[in-house]
């Protein structure tokens, strides 16, 4: 219905399957006859409302929110584009929704914040919040994201995860796992260095830091972060300022990239040249990230010496989101702990086939064994009395 | 993964037809392949995320937006429950959204707002609009709904309809317009008493108004409203007494209801005697419709001489909005008309078979054309250049 425009960008294939979306709402129950609506609409319907009044935890059982997930960006950080707004940022979320049915059977809903601020893109899910069992956070640009995420998890007393960060950041695990046993080399005899310190590589250096990393430097448009820094310096910054960079390293990411020997980049095309990677440590291993040109290709770090060398292509976020959600769903979680990320990672790298580093999407029993692994470690975290 | 609880305080089978709810996300796409995955997420989605970067209008293309419906609602109102709060008045809007589903095609996602004050609700829903296509206000309370609904439909320019306002009062004029054609008479020899003054009352007489009904008395708990009256008044009631109660009546329903020709109940219980009924003038039209017992039984207003007597069982809302919106929608229109609802009403009115005054729920034929008749109303509100 609407008039005719422009050609479209780019190959039509690939907007033609998209048009009218990628989701849908459909019925899970018969609605065929005057009885059946009156079973699933009015009258029946008060019995299902009146049980929930009465104890709200009943809404778990009779209505669909804990499989409800919403999907909730302001469209500040979305893929490679950057901040082109919530609607342009649409298409994203429903692909998202669409892993989500495919991968965990689970129900997601793009939720479109029209707001940029931290504090009322917070105010907002918190109004909203009721409707769903959980909430992904996507694309929202850091360090608004990191505030967002904190405090929505102390208020909503749900699981809230930040997919860009920890949905990377898991995977991201995943891979080094492999690549450690590849190597033949132990977390603490790892010294790592992350290029960007966006809502990825923050998240990265964290779970590295979690997972016992012996030492872990990030780096970012102003060189090594290091304590006392003063430009370019955030909150989450400093305090991850206090956490890594054991020897207060300075300079910039040639600097610090030798004798090390993990690389993880989530910046942009072509900051790693060869020599850099050679001046690594011995078998270094390069985790190249950056979307959809590399910090360096495959071929060129592995000529330089990498024992093992990953770009983008094979990381994929939903490798984890569907069975963490799904898993913190079935037990009813009240949050996401390091713990359940962790199994989380153990899960997709236990599941990669033969060389490979990270295992096949398509595999739909790694997706249960990440959710039954999630929740397990919900388990232990509430036996632990935490 | 619940823990055991109470026997739920009704009929077991309403309930567990609704387990893990009657609604739910599915794929509108084959995602079978790693192919698949790329072009229905990274990173062939770009490509749409950049054409509705360009230009806003292609969302309609490339999203499910234009089939995507908002049913918001912060339970002040719900169903004959009353205040119970959003969650448990989640089945409600899970129902709204089978029923969009089974009748027009449409996807409509529960919204539950965590707010009582008219402002918070508008905020928010004016924050997250942008996913949804049009919205639709779900048992708001009354005066709370009028102000959501008008400052809504003015800040977004998208099609904002309060159900509980004008789904109902649609239908309800589409049951008048079969029942003066029953008794052969015309909407200005019509005098009538509304019963109720929350939203559905304040829309029936609105649209009673706006059909040429002769006069409309609108009456709640302090008697007639009249130009003049002071207690229990609100801004709304106010407008409407300057445009309803031609003679300015003052007094009871009793008083009002003496030789008029046309009673609507939207109030509760047995508010209306066998006496009362024959007070009125002859062959009189009783839509008693309070839910879940009317203001007088059909059999009883028979009895005291109505022409034509009908309680809410016939009367469903849900007769007139799938098709309000599937129509909207497909036209793009940016707002709800008088003359869209009005041809909705038309649209369900002659629709009814035989000697029934409204049709089956089921007649998806029936649902196809209200839609089709709000879309050609839109477009002659367009061409009317207003």
């Amino acid at each position: 219905m609407s008039a005719p425009s422009e050609t479209p960008p780019a190959s039509p294939d690939v907007l033609e399957i998209r048009r009218g979306g990628v989701v849908e709402t459909s019925l899970r129950v018969s609605l065929e006859s005057t009885a059946d609506l009156r079973r699933v609409y009015t009258p029946g319907v008060a019995v299902a409302c009146q049980a929930i009044q009465a104890n709200p935890e009943r809404a778990y059982d009779y209505t669909h929110i804990g499989n409800r997930v919403a999907i909730v960006t302001n469209g500040t950080a979305i893929l490679g584009l950057g901040d082109i707004g919530p609607l342009a940022g649409l298409p994203v979320m429903e692909g998202k929704a669409a892993i989500f049915r495919r991968f965990s059977g689970l129900s997601a809903e793009p939720v479109l914040i029209d707001a940029k601020d931290a504090k009322t893109v917070i105010d907002v899910v918190d109004r909203i919040h009721l409707g769903f069992g959980a909430i992904q956070l996507e694309d929202i640009a850091a360090p608004a994201c990191f505030e967002v995420e904190t405090e929505l998890e102390r208020r909503l007393g749900k699981p809230v995860l930040h997919d860009d960060q920890w949905g990377t950041a898991t995977v991201v695990l995943a891979g080094l796992i492999n690549s450690l046993k590849r190597v033949g080399r132990k977390p603490e005899e790892t010294r790592a260095a992350i290029l960007g310190s966006g809502a990825s590589g923050i998240a990265i250096a964290r779970t590295l830091v979690g997972y016992g990393v012996g030492d872990v430097v990030l780096v970012d448009r102003a060189g090594a972060i290091f304590r006392g820094r003063t430009d370019h310096m955030t909150t989450v910054k400093r305090e991850l300022a206090d956490v890594t960079n054991k020897d207060n390293v300075k300079g910039s990411l040639a600097d610090v990239l030798k004798g090390r020997n993990l690389f993880v980049g989530v910046s942009v095309a072509n900051q790693v040249s060869m020599d850099m990677v050679r001046s690594m440590a011995k078998d270094p291993i390069v985790f190249a990230l950056a979307n959809p040109v590399s910090e360096i290709t495959i071929e060129e770090a592995t000529e330089a010496g990498a024992a093992v060398a990953l770009d983008g292509r094979a990381m994929n976020n939903a490798l984890a989101y569907p069975g963490l959600f799904r898993g913190a769903l079935d037990v009813r979680a009240t949050k996401f702990t390091p713990g359940m990320r962790l199994a989380a990672s153990h899960a997709v790298a236990s599941a990669a086939r033969g060389e490979e580093l990270l295992p096949d999407m398509f595999d739909l029993a790694m997706h249960q064994n990440v959710a039954r692994a999630v929740g397990e470690a919900w388990q232990a975290h509430l036996a632990q009395g935490r």
